[in-house]
């Protein structure tokens, strides 16, 4: 064994009609991941054992009661087992409320370990909103379900894909709502929870660029005047915070100028102007992390693969690197 | 010789405070460019000569008053000299009435001899808005004179980088106004001109995938109407003229998935949805092509370089990129 410190990380199943389950598999039997992570699995045993079957993994699963009782034996996936999947009622590929309601139980308690500090993060693997929505439970996604069990109102969302890190004003409103809630305080806090993360992830005095919300920042005024109104004041109000907040710049060139290395991190105005960027690195690749919560919570950035669900082929990068950036903001 | 038909493009000299002249001198040193292709670029003489002195380029200059004296010799760059910048008189990297007026003056003489048939093709440099501006020219760009030169309302601007085609249905307005010009009527046009461009490049029956406005496509309605009320329609009454037109899909995905090879092209709703994605590939990489005009024209995909002018250091891969466009357009 090495004497490193090895994360203690809760990884939820997600819904286990999709490819999650199998995902964790693949991700687990990771050399780097099981050497230096240990990896709980709060799901359904029945389910992950068939998971291992489907996709030939040579590991097997361990079910436990309690977080203590894991023994992070190597070739072993430790599973906390809700016991709340009937193998025989659950039509993989499909929405519903068995699966969606037993994904929110799984998030729930790995929240509370993780709140407890049992664990040292979270990390959480897709879940379908309308499933969750079915069985009662009425959330925009996992960003604000975690915000609410963790009793926390600002959060944002963060997407990392190597050293492209964009954090997001706002997210899953209409482009028309979006525009709205471009305001300074939403801006400002978002650019301060920025720092906070990416210094988290070992960055000093990080360089944070500011997103625009109009085609060429807006041009004086010309197309828009969001900048001059609402963004420029708050990048200047988080500069005189200490931060080294910069912009507004063009949103199209932003982006690749932070892959490249002249930011640390950028903040995008709306969903899509972050996530384009992301998604253009390969749709897989990406990490979705969740600012501004008392825990570390670090996410898959996919969906739940329904149509690759029982094939075994769904890609486990995404989880692979949602586990090491766990690693990485429990360290710092 | 080679036997081979070499298409004849006139190439606009640009802003002559930029970088573009320069960019001119190693994009027509390019073996490719010199073997395949006929270039006259319509400028001045004695700053396509400057340029040659600031890059170092092997070609020497030769101004011509008519297209008709051009000989494309070998190591010479055919200059039809509108001796319309004084050198004495140019700051390098500054906006200016001098550079623009020029400027203006290169494109009308390009548009007048691509129109009359005695170029097959124009391929255009970058120009500084402002510069245009305090000329007197009022334009949002090149695309907008371009139109009006030609004598058409209704065009659209295509970015290109490899396999990636994209299109718009707005560019130069707010977020807002893009919002408020989502409507049926232009992106049916849009679509239209996409198929009829990229089966201009050489693909029959082209996949032309359409992007939603919101995100997740608006997911059925829960982030905002207008893939419900306005671009879903206009794909269905795409399809009835006989288009392969597909969506409304998220804009996180769509591009990256065109790039993939799922889609020939993809339909953006507004300027940065396309832009972000294309300039992921590479700020210097893209080409401009703007469909709907009478003539086929192709344009660098990046601004002036004022940063860079005199120093000879500009990327002149979107423009060899570019007149590699404007051969395979013309060809088919």
């Amino acid at each position: 064994m090495s004497d490193e410190y090895k994360p203690l990380l809760a990884v939820t199943m997600g819904d286990a009609a999709g490819s999650g389950p199998e995902i964790i598999t693949r991700a687990l039997a990771d050399p780097e991941i099981s050497a230096g992570y240990r990896c709980a699995v709060i799901g359904d045993a029945s389910v992950m054992k068939e998971a291992l079957q489907i996709t030939g993994v040579p590991l097997e699963v361990r079910a436990i009661a309690k977080l203590k009782e894991a023994l992070f034996q190597h070739d072993v996936i430790e599973v906390i087992d809700l016991k709340n999947i009937q193998l025989d009622q659950l039509s993989r590929g499909e929405v519903s409320p068995l699966a969606g309601k037993a994904a929110f139980e799984y998030i729930n308690l790995a929240t509370n370990l993780t709140l407890s500090g049992e664990c040292d993060a979270i990390v959480t693997s897709a879940i379908n909103k309308e499933s969750l929505n079915k069985a009662g439970y009425h959330y925009d996604g996992h960003t604000e379900l975690l915000a609410e069990l963790c009793g926390v109102s600002t959060v944002a969302m963060m997407l990392a894909s190597g050293r492209l890190r964009i954090t997001h004003v706002t997210t899953h409103a209409s482009l028309q709502k979006a525009i709205g809630m471009v305001r300074p305080e939403r801006i400002i806090a978002v650019i301060k929870l920025t720092d906070q993360a990416v210094r988290q992830l070992g960055i000093d005095q990080p360089r944070i660029a500011v997103a625009g919300l109009n085609p060429h920042a807006g041009e004086g005024g010309l197309f828009g005047d969001e900048e001059i109104k609402y963004i420029q004041p708050a990048i200047e109000a988080a500069c005189r915070q200490g931060i080294k907040a910069m912009g507004p710049f063009p949103p199209d060139s932003i982006f690749f100028r932070t892959l490249e290395g002249q930011f640390d991190a950028a903040v995008a105005m709306y969903h899509d102007q972050g996530h384009i960027a992301i998604k253009m690195m390969g749709i897989s690749q990406g990490v979705n992390v969740t600012l501004g919560l008392p825990i570390i919570r670090t996410s898959v950035d996919h969906g739940t693969v329904f149509g690759k669900a029982g094939k075994g082929t769904a890609d486990p990068s995404s989880l692979i690197e949602a586990v090491k950036l766990a690693g990485v903001m429990h360290r710092n």
